[in-house]
């Protein structure tokens, strides 16, 4: 391991959904000095387009049912049309990426979900030998910044759907062996909050005991929980520092000028 | 320049269309031991895309116009449902690839096509500065095929649709100084026909004299001329071979078992 620093951006949410707001996104962390990966999601274009296509969306717990057209779907809106847009808008800004699916340089290889009760579909869950670490770290060393999307393949030539937020968690624990890892999940809230409706009760520090207790009290709830699940498990990994922030803060935080974002700590 | 061999095989047509087709093709070529780029098309499906979308779709000689909702379309199809699923097809039979779009990594850099009386949208013309070969030749020589689709970008944050036989074109003109490289257009016939209605009429042998004869005589028209002109313009820049052949004949090709295929020669 050397000391060079490396960030996991994650952006998501209305983030993504608005391409204004994802222009001055791009903007901003193309100035940043240090090496970056990007992931990213994209769910709402997704189902806006699934909804034109008159293609019914199931959704069990909050998850995705992926059948064989959503897929489709998935592949053409992430791996296609936002990341694509996301890379040339980092080239407008001077900024050498490039975008990439786990099938591409078999970068993050899933398997397809069992689960005893409910069928997924074509979704992939990540296991510990999943990312090639080194593919992504001759990128970086060219100088180019990986763009990731949430489509992988099980290496049997099928595209599995994946959850960007754990994507972002495999990739920065799996890179914490070469570099000193800062994982950042950016979104349109300004950090984990006590009151979801408001933005100004963010939780500065969040341990995994106080999380525990949250969680328990119903305060830390729904979407989030898998979230934070993935951010005390990459902290316990070997991720140095992990930060939730909303996305028009994250130039703030990398300068240290801001405390308004939730830091994960042990 | 080595003499080491480079194939840039260009797909396209009902072979793309057509998945069993498309599946059997990458079988044949994962066989390839030559390194060798796979650029691909993927019209029907985007026109069939913008069908289901109530986009209508408008084409001035032959040339589809690429409006802003076409381009996100395309964008979608070649670059995000067809690129990841001939990347996926690959790894699964062991060839390790990598899709690229021309903003991937400044792949491919054109500029949005202007013309004195046919506004054409988003296209993108290549020049011959467009192709950044050494990150070709990088990734050549890291043991990945690379698998480059139709869509390029302005530099400026603006994605254009590029016609995919200029594509192979370029890319095939540009690593010639580098390698001893074969320009081989794959599609539905068996090469060039005296007579479009009968398969086995194929020009063994095409020379620009006869081209232009054939030419003028109506044998040769419509979409074959642009991919005509690309070929003789290769030949004059350096490209070693050039092929026009049926796609499931790809394997007979290389082994000079088949005389069943269009040789471009001076």
């Amino acid at each position: 391991m050397n000391n060079q620093k490396l960030l996991v951006i994650k952006i998501g949410g209305n983030s993504i959904d608005n391409s204004n707001e994802l222009s001055r996104f791009i903007e901003n962390i193309a100035t940043i000095k240090t090496s970056f990966i990007l992931v990213h999601g994209g769910g709402k274009l997704a189902t806006d387009l699934a909804e034109k296509l008159n293609i019914p969306q199931q959704l069990i717990d909050g998850r995705r049912i992926t059948d064989a057209e959503t897929i489709k779907i998935a592949t053409m809106v992430y791996a296609g049309y936002i990341n694509k847009n996301i890379v040339a808008l980092l080239q407008k800004n001077n900024k050498n990426s490039i975008g990439l699916s786990g099938a591409d340089a078999n970068l993050i290889q899933t398997t397809k979900r069992i689960h005893p009760t409910i069928d997924y579909g074509f979704v992939g869950d990540l296991n510990e030998n999943s990312v090639n670490t080194d593919f992504i770290e001759n990128l970086i060393t060219f100088g180019l910044t990986p763009v990731v999307n949430a489509i992988t393949h099980d290496g049997n030539g099928q595209l599995l759907n994946t959850n960007a937020d754990s994507i972002a968690n495999a990739l920065a624990v799996s890179l914490a062996s070469k570099y000193e890892v800062s994982l950042l999940y950016c979104f349109e809230k300004k950090g984990v909050l006590y009151d979801p409706s408001n933005d100004d009760s963010v939780i500065e520090n969040l341990n995994h005991q106080q999380f525990e207790q949250l969680k328990k009290e119903g305060i830390i709830s729904k979407g989030m929980l898998p979230k934070l699940d993935n951010c005390f498990n990459a902290l316990q990994n070997g991720v140095k520092e992990i930060g939730i922030l909303k996305a028009t803060n994250i130039l703030s935080f990398l300068n240290n000028t801001t405390h308004e974002y939730t830091r994960i700590i042990e």
